[in-house]
């Protein structure tokens, strides 16, 4: 209901029924919307963690690294049934106070990981030098705009994007580089 | 208020009050709420085609248009004040209708518009071969993305987003290439 509605218009009561359940009922899960919202949004960062960030964490190329991480987080945006986190994609701004701030450390985490990968592909001489924090956010608006876009039944699949993607970011990036040792 | 609140979370209350109107006083100006998000969107359609798309369409190679396109647009979701851009991008899919297809059809325009340039460059041997749909999105996802986590009193300013953006896209795209008559 908070995908298809948005959070605002969502109203409990819809949220409840879709449940099979009495507004009561669902008050005795949750303590207040805000926090349903909070739970679907950890939730997805769960999903999230576990397919993309996690099984590309520890290969030890960088330039490796980050093309596997951008072709796991085309997967995951693609996948229709990831609701959750096109919640977290669109209700960025949604969440407040403690909630807001455990759901941004996880985000900011994501971004330092990129920005870490990207310094470490320009020290060991495997990509050009450029600036890690805005190459950082390009990875993540190709990548996360695919929600506003993407139709299952459209012409090109989730592959031959995250394929093509990877080809215009980390191909114009190998060209021109500096090998290390080479003055 | 939209802005801020998200269409749903914003009342025509609200809106009213904001605006020093009573509600009634507010109906005098418009038939729904949905058609004031409509004037919205044309409005920011209206500020988007005047300072990004106009200019550029008619430069006449068209790297080169890709290239200002980019800066252009840029500009546009770095300036606090386009608030009315950040409702079309975040409020992408809450018009319904006629209303939906008239702001939908702008938005195609722009689509149409970067994926024929792309197209073009590859023709004159100024880009390598890419998928023109999945560049333009590229492009798109990159600069559009920055309304969700650019703060004008962060530690880039627009015009280094805009350069290094252009270096992350361009520059990888013009290495590789073959030369027209080259075979």
């Amino acid at each position: 209901m908070i995908c298809d509605k948005g959070y605002e218009g969502a109203g409990v009561q819809d949220i409840a029924a879709a449940a099979g359940l009495t507004k009561a009922g669902l008050y005795h899960h949750i303590q207040s919307k805000e926090q349903l919202l909070f739970e679907i949004q950890s939730y997805g960062m769960d999903v999230f963690e576990e397919q993309v960030l996690f099984p590309v964490i520890g290969i030890a190329d960088p330039l490796d690294r980050l093309r596997a991480c951008m072709e796991k987080n085309v997967r995951l945006v693609t996948r229709g049934w990831s609701k959750e986190v096109t919640i977290i994609l669109h209700e960025h701004a949604t969440l407040t106070g403690e909630a807001r701030a455990q759901i941004n450390a996880r985000k900011k985490r994501y971004v330092r990981f990129l920005e870490s990968s990207f310094s470490e592909a320009m020290r060991r001489g495997r990509i050009r030098a450029v600036n890690p924090k805005v190459a950082a956010f390009a990875f993540l608006g190709m990548v996360l705009w695919i929600y506003k876009w993407y139709r299952p039944d459209g012409p090109i699949s989730a592959e031959k994007i995250a394929a093509d993607m990877q080809d215009l970011l980390f191909t114009g990036l190998e060209s021109g580089r500096v090998k290390p040792g080479r003055r």
